[in-house]
C-alpha cells in the first residue's frame, strides 16, 4: 500500500509474515546502506529471533527498556552515541522494532542522526501498528511533560508484521482496537460495519481479521495526516474520544491503559454529541454496543473523581481559555465540521450542562 | 528576496537597519504568537539594545555563551527547559541573534521544541548571514565530532543587519568574505568581476558594499540549496577550498581561522583544476589576486606539516576509499560536472601528483 506523506510517499506492509519484505525493501531501496536496529527489550525477547532472522549478519541490535521511562533524552543520546561508535554515517538505515515507545523514539534518533538518515518502522504492537507508525510523530518526553522535543518525518516504510500481535497481553491489544475503531467511527462506515460484523475473528486475533482491521486504520490515518501536515484542521479527528480519555487517564494517575480511556472517552463524547443535537440514538447505540462488544470498557472505572477529570479538561493542551473541544460525531462514519478563519474545523467547545451529560453517560 | 525553500520560500531582509523589520515580520507572519530569543552572549553585549528594542517588552533573551562548545546537547537541553518552564507553547516563534553558532543551535531548538516550532535568523556574522542562516542545517556537536545530531529545516526568515558587521573583529569579518568569494568563483562571474572592483568599499565594510555582497552570496547558496536539498550534486559546488581547507584547520589543530583556511584552500584547488586541465592560467591568477587583495592569506602558515595534511585529507567525510574528492573550477564563475549513476557530480577524485601541485602552491 502506499502512503502519501510530506516529503515522499512511502511503503506499508501489513500481514502476517510482512517483516519478511524488509530485506527486499533495504536491497532495493537503500542497496549500499549498512542498518541499524533499535528494539524494545520485550519485543526482542519474544520475537527478537524473527528480527535477526530479516537484518544483516553483522547489523547491531540496540535493545531498549520497555516502558515510556525509555522515550527520555538520555537515552537518545546513548543511542546516538552507540551509532556513532560504530561509525555508521550518513549511509544507515534505522530500524525500530516495538511499540509505540520504541517508533517514537527510534524514528526521533533517525530524524537527527547526521541531520537525518532513513527510518524503517516495524511495530510490534495494534496500537504503534494503526496509529503510532503513520503520521511521521516522533519525539521524547522531559520531566515538562510527553512528547515535548520531536520532528514530524515519515518513515521510509512500515512493517506491520500480523505474527507479533497474537503474543500481545490482552490491555495492550485492546488499546488498538480501541484506536481502529475511532478511526471507523468517525471515518469509514464500511470499516465500521466489517468490525460489527467479524467480531469473534477479531477476538480470536485471526491474522486476515487484523490485517484488514490495520490496513484500513492506517488507510485512514494517513488519508487525514496527509491532507492535514500540521496537526490542524482535519487531525483533529483523530482526538475523537481522546479529550474524555486524557482526562480520565489524568485523573487515575495514568493507571487506566490507553485504550479503555480512549473507549469510555468515546462513549462520553458520542453522548455529547446526541445531546448537542448531531448524533441519532440509533448510531449512539451502535457504538455503545460495539466497543462493549469487542471487550473494552464503556464506564468510567469506579473511584474516579468528577472533580479531577473536570480539572484535567480545563488544562487539555486542545483547550482554549480553559474550555475543552470535542470532536463531535454526526453519525457512523462522519464527523461534524464547521467554517473557522482560514480553514475547517473539527472540534466544539461545548456547554456545561453537554459535558455533563456526556461525564454522566459513563457512570460519573 | 524572496527565496526557494524545501518546505516553503522565507524571506530574506538584508541592509543596514534589517533588524527593524522584524516587528512588522511578526505581527503579519505571526499575529497571535509569543517569542523567545537565544542570543550570543558577545553578540546581545554588543547590540542586545537593538535586538530588544525590536522585541515585545516581555521576551525572554536567552543568553547562550560565545564559542562552538554552547553547540552540545546540554545547552540545547538548557534552553528547551528555560522555555518550557515560561510554558511557551506551539504558538512560540524562536528567534537566534548571533554567529552561525547561534543559528545552528536556535534553529535546532526550533525544529525540535514540541515537534517544532517557527525559526528566524538575525546573523550578527558576515559568516552567518552569508552561509549559516541560508540552507537550513542546524545542528550540534558531540564527542564523535561536529554537527553530528541535527536537522535540516528552513527558517521563516532571516534578517542580517549591516550594523553588526561594523563591529567585528577583522578575522570573523574575513571568514565571511573568504566564503562570499567562494561562491562569486564557483557560481556566479558578475558578482566576482563586481567584487574586484569595489575591493576597497568591501575592506571600509560600507553597507551597501556588503548589502550588495550578501544578498549576491545568499541569492548562489539558495538556489544551489533548493538545487539539491540532500548535500549531494549541486551542493558539492559549496566544498570548494574546504577540502584543502579542512585539512589544513585539522594540521593546525583548529587554530587557523576558517576563512583563512578556506582561501588558502582555494588557492591549492584552483592550482589542482590547473594542473588537471581545467582551469586556464588567466582564471587563476585573478583568482589568488582577489583573494590577496581583500586580505585573505594565500600560502599555507608557517610550521604547518605537509603530511598532517594529506593524513586529513584521507579521512575528510567526502573522501571515497580513502581518496579525497575535489570541486574543479573550470573559469571564474563555473565548476566542471560530470555525469554519475542516477544524477551529476561536482567533485573528482584526482592523482597524488596534482593534488601535491596544490599542496606546493600553498608552500606545502
Amino acid at each position: 500500500m502506499e502512503t502519501p506523506g510530506q516529503d515522499a510517499s512511502y511503503e506499508i506492509v501489513v500481514g502476517a509474515g510482512a517483516l519478511q519484505n524488509l530485506p527486499g525493501f533495504l536491497r532495493e531501496r537503500y542497496p549500499d546502506h549498512r542498518i541499524a536496529a533499535i528494539g524494545d527489550g520485550e519485543a526482542l525477547r519474544r520475537h527478537g529471533a524473527r528480527l535477526r532472522g530479516v537484518l544483516p549478519e553483522e547489523t547491531p541490535v540496540l535493545e531498549v527498556p520497555p516502558g515510556e521511562e525509555s522515550k527520555s533524552r538520555a537515552r537518545k543520546e546513548r543511542l546516538e552515541d552507540a551509532l556513532f561508535a560504530r561509525r555508521l554515517g550518513r549511509d544507515t538505515v534505522v530500524v525500530g522494532f516495538g511499540g509505540g515507545v520504541v517508533t517514537d523514539l527510534a524514528g526521533f534518533v533517525a530524524a537527527t542522526y547526521l541531520r537525518g538518515v532513513p527510518f524503517v518502522a516495524c511495530p510490534t504492537t495494534l496500537l504503534a501498528a494503526v496509529d503510532a507508525s503513520v503520521g511521521g510523530k516522533t519525539g521524547i518526553n522531559t520531566p515538562h511533560g510527553k512528547n515535548l522535543i520531536g520532528a514530524i518525518r515519515q518513515p521510509a516504510a512500515v512493517f506491520a508484521d500480523t505474527r507479533f500481535l497474537e503474543t500481545l497481553p490482552e490491555p495492550e491489544f485492546l488499546s488498538g482496537v480501541a484506536e481502529a475503531l475511532k478511526m471507523a467511527a468517525t471515518s469509514d462506515p464500511d470499516l465500521f460495519g466489517e468490525i460489527e460484523r467479524g467480531i469473534p475473528t477479531l477476538r480470536a486475533r485471526e491474522a486476515a481479521a487484523l490485517t484488514r482491521l490495520i490496513a484500513a486504520a492506517v488507510r485512514i490515518k494517513a488519508a487525514v495526516v496527509s491532507a492535514d501536515e500540521q496537526e490542524s484542521g482535519l487531525r483533529e479527528v483523530l482526538n475523537f474520544g481522546h479529550t474524555i480519555g486524557h482526562g480520565l487517564e489524568n485523573a487515575t494517575g495514568y493507571v487506566l491503559a490507553h485504550g479503555a480511556a480512549v473507549a469510555v472517552g468515546m462513549i462520553a463524547e458520542s453522548r455529547m454529541a446526541l445531546r448537542a443535537g448531531f448524533l441519532k440514538p440509533a448510531a449512539e447505540d451502535r457504538l455503545h454496543s460495539l466497543i462493549g462488544s469487542v471487550g473494552l470498557p464503556v464506564r468510567a472505572p469506579d473511584g474516579v473523581e468528577r472533580g479531577r477529570v473536570l480539572t484535567a479538561l480545563r488544562s487539555d493542551k486542545k483547550a482554549r481559555g480553559g474550555r475543552p473541544r470535542f470532536v463531535m460525531l454526526e453519525d457512523i462514519g462522519r464527523v461534524r465540521d464547521r467554517d473557522r478563519q482560514g480553514g475547517t474545523a473539527y472540534s466544539y467547545p461545548l456547554p456545561a450542562e453537554v459535558v455533563d451529560a456526556g461525564l454522566r453517560a459513563i457512570g460519573l
